[in-house]
C-alpha cells in the first residue's frame, strides 16, 4: 500500500496531482488550508504543498505539525522573497541584483540597486500581483517599506524555467528547459523540448541541484530564469509543481505531477522521457470551446473554477509526435480563436519553426 | 456545460472513463446497477454502459428508462450470443459457423456444426467463463439446452480486435487493429500499432462500420476477431470500451476512454493519432510492484479491487516513442517478474521485434 498524499491547497495543482495519482490508485487529498475543520489524517500520510503560503488556521497547523509534512524549511524560505534571494546569493546562484526595502529605506538606497527596478512584495504575490515598477526620480511608496524587496530590472532576452525533482535518496532528475511567454507578469504560454535551449541545461541543472540539496528538498521544484545574452539569472523558485511544467502532461512520461508523487513517496525516479516538442497555452479568464477538440493533439485541462478576468482557469496542451503535425495543430487551433487571443499560439509556432529549421 | 455521463456499471471501465473525463471537467458517474437506490439523474445526463448485462433493479430500470440512455437496441442484441451471431449473419459479417442449442437439441444437431465445438452460454459469460469444449462422440450437457450456442472450433492463427467509435452524426473512426494474446479464454496481453496487421484493417473497419450503422450505435465499440489464413472471422462484439483498447491510454490520443466520452456527448471525432507501438499486459489475480516504476514508459493502472485468482485487477501499459526503447523497457520489466509471469511480455517482445525488422 502506497501512502496517501495530502496537499496543502486545493487549486488546480492539487487537482492535477490527484488526477495523476488516480490510475495507479495513489490517493491524493487536496486540502483547503483556509478552513478550520481538521482533516482526517493517517499516521503514514505524506503532506506536501501546491502553494507556498497559507493562513494560520487549525487545519493548516494540523497539516504542518504532521510528521509526514515535507520540505518545511524550503517552503518557509521560498515563500519570502527576502530569504529566497538570500539563499540564492548564499549558494552563488546568479540572480538579479536586489536589496531589501527596510522600514527606513529611501530612494537613495533604491538607486544603489539600479536605475530601473521592480519592487516585489516579499510574500504572497503571484501572476505579477504585488509588484511595482520604479525608476530613478520617482518616489518610493510607503507600503513598500518593510514589505518588499527591490530588484534591478533585467533587460532579458527571454524567460525559461527548469522543472526537476529530488528523491528521498538525493537523486535529482530534470525535464528539459521550458521557454515561457510572460505578459504583464503572468504566464501565457510555454514550449517544452526546444533544442536550442540545450546549451543552458547544464547550468540550470547545476543550480537547481545545489538549491534542492541545500534545502534537503524532496519532490518537484521549479526554477524560473531570465536569459540575458545567453546566460541565466534565476528569477524565483517554486517548491512544487509549476505552471511552466504543464506541457509534461502531454509530452513527457512521467508528467511533473506523477514525478512529484513518485518523489515524495520514494518511488523510482529517472529522467523523464520527452517526446519532441509540446506547447502549453494558459486559459486566462476565458472559457474554452469544444470546437478545439477537433484539433489533433489538443488536450484541454479545465479547472472548473469561476471565470474572472485574468484568472488561470485552465490550459491547453498541444502535442504531436512530428513537428510538422504540431505546427498544423497550432495553426488549426489559432484559426478557431478570436484574433486577439492568437498571439501566444503564434509565438509558440514561431519558436517551433525556428527550432526545427535550425 | 457538457452533459454528465452516467455509466451502467462501476468496474474498471467506468473508473477509467471517469479518469478520462476529469482533466476536461467532464463528469462521469459510474453506477452499480445491482443496487436498489435510484441515483440522482439530471434531464440532460447521457447514460452509457461498461457492461452488457445487469440485474433488473429499481436503479437499472431507472437508468435504462432515462431519455439519455444510449444504444438500448445494440446492448440488448449483443448481450445475447444468439441475437449477436444472428446479427453478424444478417450483415454478412464473417463468423465461426454456429447453431442455437435449443431445448430439444441432440448431439446429432451439434455434429452438423462441426467435429469440435465451443459451447458458449448465451448470456453473461466473460473471460472464457460459461464455455465448454465439445467434440464428436461426447455427450451434450443438459445445462446447455436452451441456454447456449454452439460454435465451430476455429483453428485460428491469432486473435485481433478492432476498437472504433461512431458519433451522433454517423461518423466512424478507428484505432489500428490490436493483436491479442488470450490464454484459457482470458486476455493476457495486447500489442497496438503493429504494421503487419494493416492489410486486415480495411475489412475490419468495413464490418464494424456495417454493424455500428445497422445498430445506429453511438460510442466506442470493440470487435474481437480470429485471423485464419490471413482472413478475419468475427468472434464477438462489445458495445463499450474494451480491454484490448487499454494500450490507447499510452500510445494514442485520444484514448478509447476519451474517444467514447467524445462520441456520446457529440464532441469532435477524428482518427486518433497513434504513436508507434504499445503493449498492454493484464494483471490477472496478482499484485503489482512499485519496482516496475523504474522502467521508462511503464504505466501501471491499478483498479483497487480485491485480488482473486485470475481476476483482472489492473494492467500495465508500456509505451515509448522508439521501438528499440520499447523493447528495452519490456525486457527490463520482464526481468523484474517471476519467471512464470514473463511469457505475455516475451510474446509481445517477439511480436514487436518481428514487426520492426519486417
Ligand atoms: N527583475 C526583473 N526584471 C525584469 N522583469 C522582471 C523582473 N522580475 C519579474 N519580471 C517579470 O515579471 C514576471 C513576474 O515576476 P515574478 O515571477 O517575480 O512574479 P510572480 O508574481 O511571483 O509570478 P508567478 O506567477 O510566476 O509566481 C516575470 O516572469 C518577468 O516577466
Ligand atoms: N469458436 C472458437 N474457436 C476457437 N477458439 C475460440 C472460439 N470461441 C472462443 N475461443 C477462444 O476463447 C476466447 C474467449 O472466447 P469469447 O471471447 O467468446 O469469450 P468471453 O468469455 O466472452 O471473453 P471476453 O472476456 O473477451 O468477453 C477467445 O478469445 C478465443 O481464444
Ligand atoms: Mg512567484
Ligand atoms: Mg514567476
Ligand atoms: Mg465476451
Ligand atoms: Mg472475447
Amino acid at each position: 500500500m502506497l501512502p496517501r498524499i495530502a496537499i496543502i491547497g486545493n487549486g488546480q495543482l492539487g487537482r492535477m496531482l490527484k488526477q495523476a495519482g488516480a490510475p495507479m490508485g495513489i490517493e491524493v487529498l487536496p486540502c483547503d488550508p483556509s478552513l478550520d475543520e481538521p482533516v482526517e489524517l493517517k499516521p503514514d500520510d505524506v503532506i506536501t504543498v501546491e502553494q507556498e503560503l497559507w493562513p494560520d488556521t487549525p487545519r493548516s497547523r494540523q497539516l504542518t505539525a504532521h510528521p509526514g509534512f515535507l520540505n518545511a524549511r524550503a517552503t518557509q524560505l521560498i515563500r519570502d522573497r527576502l530569504s529566497e534571494k538570500s539563499l540564492l546569493d548564499h549558494l552563488k546562484v546568479g540572480t538579479a541584483p536586489w536589496c531589501n526595502v527596510t522600514p527606513d529605506h529611501t530612494t537613495e538606497h533604491l538607486a544603489l540597486v539600479g536605475d530601473k527596478l521592480v519592487i516585489k512584495r516579499r510574500q504572497g504575490g503571484y501572476d505579477g500581483r504585488g509588484q511595482w515598477r520604479w525608476k530613478q526620480g520617482e518616489p518610493a511608496l510607503d507600503e513598500w517599506l518593510g514589505e518588499c524587496i527591490a530588484e534591478k530590472m533585467i533587460p532579458f532576452d527571454e524567460e525559461v524555467s527548469l522543472v526537476g525533482a529530488r528523491g528521498h535518496d538525493g537523486k535529482c532528475v530534470f525535464y528539459p528547459l521550458t521557454l515561457n511567454l510572460h505578459q504583464q507578469g503572468i504566464l501565457h504560454a510555454s514550449v517544452g523540448g526546444l533544442k536550442r535551449l540545450q546549451p543552458l541545461q547544464a547550468q540550470a541543472e547545476e543550480w537547481l541541484t545545489r538549491i534542492m540539496v541545500e534545502l534537503d528538498y524532496v519532490g518537484v521544484m521549479a526554477m524560473e530564469c531570465f536569459v540575458v545574452d545567453g546566460t541565466l539569472l534565476v528569477n524565483e523558485l517554486a517548491p512544487r509543481v509549476h505552471n511552466s511544467g504543464h506541457w509534461t502532461q502531454a509530452g513527457a512520461n512521467p508528467s511533473q505531477f506523477q514525478l512529484h508523487l513518485r518523489a515524495v513517496t520514494d518511488l523510482p525516479l529517472f529522467t523523464p522521457a520527452v517526446d519532441g516538442l509540446s506547447v502549453m497555452w494558459n486559459l486566462l479568464g476565458r472559457d474554452w470551446s469544444t470546437d478545439w477538440l477537433a484539433v489533433p493533439g489538443c488536450d484541454v485541462h479545465w479547472y472548473e473554477k469561476d471565470i474572472r478576468p485574468g484568472r488561470k482557469v485552465g490550459h491547453v496542451n498541444l502535442h504531436r509526435g512530428a513537428v510538422a503535425d504540431l505546427q498544423a495543430s497550432i495553426t488549426q487551433l489559432a484559426a478557431l480563436l478570436p484574433e486577439d487571443d492568437r498571439s501566444p499560439l503564434h509565438w509558440a509556432l514561431h519558436e517551433i519553426q525556428a527550432d526545427s529549421s535550425a
